[in-house]
């Protein structure tokens, strides 16, 4: 196990009716605030009024940045910050899903900073003070309403870049299952690979002797592997709802990846693909990892078996660790199509005339290369992305 | 799943060396603090003289509250709350086991109270403010490292009793997995012990549909029962201890009851034990689980089943699902006892002339009933201490 500092200190309020809470919870911070929120669905669902009446209850002025689209804008986050700084705003308060979460942390960070935003994003500088966001959850995929990360894409160029700090995660994230029943099957779908590929970013590492978070992650993965049917089958199963949400949150808070070096190429590797074709990120994820994961796995066969033991059920009797290891990569893959998610990018109509370019644009950093488990150069990500044709 | 809030904002600094990082945290609380901790074990191991350079170099004055015993005693937190007035103090450190951390815990909430802290202890009074509390961990057993919880013994009577607030959450908690190397066997073992009983007053509940944190309970007790034999054949692994250190953590936090009616019964009948013959915590849980699991199993064999099968690895070929969940517990019994941990009361000398006197300490509380998987009344009490005979 490696050294690691860990906090994680979003207070989690989580169940039926939650949402009324919120405006108690955001006067804690501010009487006056930004509202964040996407398109028309908390406006049908009712979720925006009963929002808006716990926030006037409470005497909470607010602003609202409403219309953020899925792979949020930069634009969008710059209007964020320009009505906070004009209006004296000193909290952040985001309903919806990692979209709507994201440029809330994104606002945060922007406005007591004097530069452009975006330099947060290229690494060009240091987050050193945030605004307080709240977050009313209403998708999970992102593990937005805990993490300590905001993903942003700049339409100029569609470069989606994210960036990592303690700073932004939420003062406190509400948390209603219920608000998750209207979403379709594909969302629904998309969200539960993006959970699961959050835990695998963490679960394939070279750090030795991991064992508690190997079986926390081992255990997460199991729970959206069961439950994530049976959302799927009854939308409106809170357990199966409740048990998606919460795993959401546990895959992403960070505890999973405590003391272990963790991967990313997989998520660098779809960022480029969502970024320029505007696709869901979890069937993104969907794609990329069957393929990252045949790629890699020669790299230490014995992890991808123990993955196929413990989280796929693979019975250990087949002939060689390789095919054991295959298997597991054979079964998630499966898991995701019987899902009816994409598992090729010519299933989503992507060809294959961009791939290098994607592939330079996920190497431009200093390094030239991506992943923890497997360092990646442009080569292996054009092998990757073939892979995954 | 249940509703439920969470919040666990301790700052967690894991890993080797980490102790020299104290005075650097402390300073952003406090110029002026108290320094808890235990007999000679600090001083011999040079953790002490570590924590007081630390301190010094950050310009950190310290008045010492030592000679904090096992089951430790309610003068001592008295000792402590009028070192804290007098002085003018407004953090307490502590370094050493659980007995020092709920010591400092007992002290943060005492300072600011006008009445007697036992008030607290009693019921009688609610916990409303609390001096920010730091540890530096040298045992991993209580959790009380980034847990809501502080146990303490009043010599009056020899009543030992908890309490539960957010607010004495640790602001950070320093641990190394090196400071356990030179913990003895017995100690070791009663850690363990310890450490598996706070997942298993979580796991065994009457709320259904709590798969994750099911699986994250199985996932964290499969990682002490690997670990806590390795770090008895060698003291010095370092991984094997860091296993146990973080999953103690991670077992008492809260994560793992998030959603779930949680038991306790089990612990409160221990603390009788180890009120009255101040025998070490975790020995009297390793006698008191086998018999409380033996007298409660029916209530829902299932559950018991599930454990029996995902911890304990019982082929579920066995003829019936009572057959299967015994041999769960029998397991768990050996395991107990395979790490030289008593099992039967008569082991250590305790006779079985008090259990009506227990019993009835138990059950002092307004409803006479104790725990939530099973609600146990005084003369169920008396069985499971005749159980444990």
């Amino acid at each position: 196990m490696e050294n690691f500092t860990f906090v994680s200190p979003t207070k989690i309020i989580f169940g039926r009716g939650t949402e009324e809470t919120v405006g108690g919870e955001v006067k804690k911070y501010s009487k006056k605030i930004l509202f964040c929120y996407g398109g028309g669905s908390i406006k049908r669902s009712g979720l925006y009024d009963r929002i808006v009446k716990s926030l006037k209850e409470n005497g909470i002025e607010f602003i609202e940045l409403s219309g953020i689209k899925p792979n949020p804008r930069l634009s969008t986050v710059k209007v964020g910050i320009k009505i906070c700084r004009e209006n004296n705003i000193s909290f952040v308060l985001a309903a919806g899903g990692g979209s709507v979460l994201d440029t809330a942390k994104a606002v945060a960070v922007g406005v007591p900073y004097s530069g452009d935003v975006w330099d947060f994003y290229l690494g060009k500088a240091e987050v050193k003070a945030a605004l307080p966001v709240g977050a009313i959850l209403t998708i999970p995929a992102t593990g937005s309403e805990a993490s300590n990360s905001s993903v942003i894409t700049n339409e100029d160029g569609w470069f989606k870049k994210g960036i990592n700090t303690d700073l932004i995660r939420p003062a406190f994230a509400i948390m209603n299952p219920e608000l998750t029943f209207t979403l379709p099957p594909y969302q629904t779908a998309c969200g539960a690979a993006d959970i699961m590929a959050h835990v695998m970013e963490r679960y394939f590492t070279n750090t030795q002797h991991v064992d508690l978070t190997d079986r926390l992650c081992e255990g997460t993965l199991k729970t959206i592997i069961n439950n994530a049917p049976l959302a799927l089958e009854n939308p409106k199963n809170y357990d199966a709802r409740a048990e998606m949400m919460w795993a959401n949150t546990i895959a992403h808070n960070g505890v999973l990846g405590t003391g272990r070096e963790t991967d990313w190429a997989s998520h660098k590797i779809e960022h480029e693909l969502s970024g320029i074709y505007d696709i869901a990120h979890g069937a993104g994820l969907s794609i990329i990892f069957p393929a990252w994961m045949k790629y890699v796995y020669k790299h230490n066969t014995k992890r991808f078996v123990q993955f196929a033991v413990r989280v796929w059920d693979v019975d250990l009797s087949f002939d060689s660790e390789e095919e054991i290891a295959l298997e597991g990569i054979k079964r998630m893959t499966e898991f995701f199509k019987k899902m009816g998610l994409p598992v090729k990018l010519s299933e989503i109509n992507i060809p294959d005339d961009r791939f290098e370019e994607m592939a330079d644009k996920c190497t431009s950093s200093d390094t030239k290369l991506i992943g923890g488990f497997v360092k990646l150069k442009k080569s292996d990500i054009i092998n990757i992305y073939k892979l995954a044709k």
